[in-house]
């Protein structure tokens, strides 16, 4: 496992924070890529194992998803569950869903921050796997929605659409789409103080 | 500009929080997103103007950026600042960098959450551009660093690598990548009580 420390005090060769002046030194910032200050308070960056990306998805609900829409990137946050190795999520249809229709490889990123020298970033990277509501995937349709539902405003935000796109007619509303994620790599790392 | 009206109450024909049991009525969730029910709360989504996503993005400084790396979606978050209709970010040299230089489309999303139903989320879609230090756009990867200098820690989380992939020669640290995003579209939404 990796780890590397650097200094979090504030370094001496920066300006004042607010003050504008010509600063024509190339190196100037090179100091705070550089390591350690002797005696000062230390920030540990370290590669987080497989099992600590597992817990960290299990343990939040908030993502942002990313996947390829019309050969551009294209980020949402979502919510979803990670429970027993199976990434749920859902979304009403649009942009999205037509996108991971059309090009299943997709990441999510999930954060945990305690503070801004403590915190977890986990990287989950695979395809995209959608769960209709037909015969062949109903049980695992109906298990995507119990999980997610469970979350409280769980439909939030992802879920609504400006009137008009989601509700073109009263009578026949937009049906979210339930899928889940299957994993290709899971990487993550979790920044401590020393 | 278009807006769309949810009921916030708990739908009455959802089992109850944490309660597992079968359900197999397909049309069961419909209710989530056929609109107010008579005498609630309700939330209002709606199309944000530009300048209202000017406005976040100037009061924000963390967004999640996404890009194409080989191929697939990749997501990380950034510090960035958004003043004068310019974005800057910054990075150090890796994995969003290499595929940001091979493929500059470029999509940033910024949240601004005061509760689960006051949110605002813009997307801003656009070109990477790099601001080396070199004759040309020096004065520009100044202003860029000065600007996120200011945030104050404004070096975490991107610009930390664990030990051996940012400082493989501790007499050459890697230098910080600073870029700027020319903004192809931007646009939001955003949600409030009613």
């Amino acid at each position: 496992m990796k780890a590397a420390a650097i200094c979090l005090s504030r370094c001496p060769r920066l300006p004042p924070r607010g003050k504008r002046r010509r600063i024509d030194c190339r190196s100037e910032y090179r100091c705070l890529f550089q390591g350690s200050h002797a005696g000062r308070s230390k920030m540990i960056l370290r590669d987080m194992t497989r099992a600590e990306c597992e817990a960290a998805l299990s343990a939040n609900c908030i993502g942002h998803l990313g996947c390829i829409s019309g050969n551009r990137p294209y980020v949402v946050p979502i919510r979803y569950v990670y429970q027993k190795r199976v990434f749920y999520s859902f979304s009403l249809p649009g942009r999205k869903i037509d996108s991971l229709r059309f090009n299943p490889r997709v990441c999510v990123q999930v954060e945990q921050l305690a503070n801004p020298e403590e915190w977890k970033s986990v990287l989950l990277e695979g395809l995209y796997r959608e769960l209709p509501d037909d015969e062949k995937d109903h049980g695992e349709h109906m298990r995507a929605w119990q999980l997610l539902q469970e979350l409280g405003n769980w439909w939030e935000p992802g879920a609504y659409k400006p009137e008009g796109a989601a509700h073109p007619d009263p009578d026949a509303p937009a049906r979210p789409v339930f899928y889940r994620v299957e994993i290709d790599t899971l990487s993550g790392r979790q920044a401590a103080m020393a």
